[in-house]
């Protein structure tokens, strides 16, 4: 893990505090060498090694992480079944006030160039974070220019950029883009797009649960998705897709588990003044609980619009909402966890899954078999 | 909080691990001050205030904490509804291999100086751990002597006595207890008696999942709950019970929070191989999902049984399963949390509670209003 620059008092910039260290970075400088084992075990369960990672020379300020969640039984029967998975978080690259297409461009070619580097370190599944080729411009309320950045999700640029991509590296890639529906009425949809090792397309998933909360008053620019809880079956695993706010909804996750996902993607976007506190929580939560890995993205760096708006909380308006706080973690079925990515620079998380661990999870803890589904099916119609 | 006697390499005593500091202990001994309250914040959520304790002077090694979940909004037009609540944890008193009479007097005894001190604490709901008047003897998979701790819900022994201190300090108490079902063929279930401050039991919980997990295949002693998911209106507020193994399922946190909870306990007993690096994620994440309060409660203590045992885990039989690690904890609707209580000795854990803060965060992050039930009863009676 690559330490950052770590300043005892925060730093303040630009009106904000900027976070410059992860708290396993302030552990790790300050509990001596025999308490960090202990607390490290209290707080991402049981002790996980590292994974080598190929050096990169770049001139992007890239953190690399690598981690082995392995299983811990030698089964008689199965083979091990290893997928190697990465996450990237990043920041956009030019001001939002450049042309859109410019903005895009430059996202496309820095996040291209993580790709490439991903493929040299063998990735077979990479998820990009929600809307990636974009600024998370929803909290200006305005339509335009945003509403450019949506695309086809079939044939739009980036789909078209990630389909070359998949396929040259054999990589299944996950992609959440602002989708434009223009056979549906120009409907947009946060959509998460599934390609698949031959630069086809899989499915999507569109974004079940809609945040108006704080700055992230969605609903403005796309509607409740009508994808209900896809399960992707790739030659690397049983796939799904929670798109950002959806982490917050326990019934989102226990469908994704239910249909058979071993691996539910969290696309997100979500700064810290509103949910760092829970951002460790609910998608561990859910690995545990349905006993799936469960991969938490959130986009870093702070976007700047250039027309002040306020966030309904009394304060004077403003060109930004807060810092996006990174700090992208890996949880197995079992709650042994991954740390995070770095609180404030572009990061790549690779970690080595074995899916086996899903029904091993299940085995020792029996909590689908203990689940009494009959029984919340029943109180759940009646409640409605 | 009461700072335990901190040892940096674990001791090791009767062969196990005896972790001696919790891991707010551990922090506060090694961050610098002005790292702290950054890495609390990012722990817990937004600071709370200690609420001060009346001295108590006893025979007792008690850890007492007050803590105050005040809501952060002044609302027009509601008061706010402070309820005081208390948790306790405790260990057993005297060896396994006395008199079940005795045995279980002597944890009355003691819970009975620990309810006292409560009420000059002035407070208004106590919840005490699961199984409370006994060892957690169901690894022993023997039927007696232990069946004999089952008791009467209504005019059992334990029942009795709770009455009259609930009517003596206009206190509700939520008595976890095994319980013995004459009425209903003997059958044994794992129940919490809900007693009123007029001494008169509102109702009761049967758990709802039974855990088949390490040494806990507690399905050998009762069965699963056939109460449902009750909801006590009580002058103090809108409580809920989910016992022990209840919190790893989502579903069963979520019926108590849509018929209408205001606080859920998880009364429970959990080890710490099994289970501590879970303990602060799935009641937290509860909390957070289903904007109620919720008190998370362990036991304390090593159990020491007469006769050997094994867990299933390909280790020679032994006398003991392990170290019940406490932690008991309360989270706010908005995830914010208390320290947790001792992870090794007895602990008293207060906190007002305002009861508003439901409802302010739900209007904060509409995850109630956002949920789609209808479609998820839909999905899951498909599913079924």
């Amino acid at each position: 893990m690559q330490i950052l620059n770590y300043s005892p008092t925060w730093q303040i910039k630009n009106k904000l505090r900027m976070y410059e260290s992860t708290i396993d970075e302030i552990l790790k400088m300050h509990l001596p060498d025999d308490v960090l084992p202990e607390i490290n075990r209290l707080l991402y369960g049981r002790k996980i090694k590292k994974l080598d990672l190929p050096d990169w020379k770049n001139n992007y300020n890239l953190e690399r992480q690598g981690w082995i969640l392995n299983s811990t039984i030698e089964e008689q029967l199965r083979p091990k079944r290893i997928v190697r998975v990465g996450l990237i978080q990043h920041s956009i690259v030019l001001p939002t006030t450049d042309p859109i297409e410019n903005q895009k461009n430059a996202i496309h070619n820095k996040i291209k160039e993580y790709i490439d580097y991903a493929a040299t370190c063998k990735v077979n599944i990479i998820c990009l974070q929600e809307a990636w080729p974009m600024p998370f411009a929803f909290c200006t309320r305005e339509k335009y220019p945003w509403c450019e950045f949506a695309e086809d999700a079939e044939n739009g640029p980036t789909t078209l950029l990630l389909s070359k991509l998949a396929k040259e590296y054999n990589m299944v890639i996950i992609s959440p883009i602002l989708e434009r529906d223009s056979a549906n009425g120009d409907t947009l949809w946060n959509t998460s797009v599934i390609i698949n090792i031959d630069g086809k397309i899989i499915g999507k998933h569109r974004k079940n649960h809609i945040p108006r909360v704080g700055d992230f008053n969605e609903s403005t620019y796309y509607m409740e998705g009508n994808t209900g809880h896809p399960v992707f079956d790739t030659c690397y695993g049983r796939i799904a897709v929670n798109i950002c706010y959806g982490r917050h909804h326990p019934l989102n996750w226990l469908m994704f588990g239910l249909n058979g996902a071993e691996i539910v993607f969290n696309p997100s976007a979500t700064v810290g003044n509103l949910s760092e506190p829970l951002w460790p929580i609910e998608a561990r939560c859910a690995a545990i609980a349905n006993n799936y890995f469960t991969c938490a993205i959130n986009r870093v760096g702070t976007e700047i619009f250039p027309n002040k708006f306020t966030s309904g909380d009394g304060k004077p308006s403003h060109h930004d909402f807060g810092q996006f706080y990174g700090s992208s973690y890996i949880t197995a079925p079992d709650g042994t966890r991954t740390p995070g990515l770095s609180r404030s620079n572009d990061g790549l998380l690779i970690a080595d899954l074995d899916l086996n661990l899903c029904r091993q999870a299940k085995d020792l803890w029996g909590f689908r078999m203990t689940q009494r589904l009959d029984m919340y099916a029943n109180e759940l119609a009646k409640f409605v």
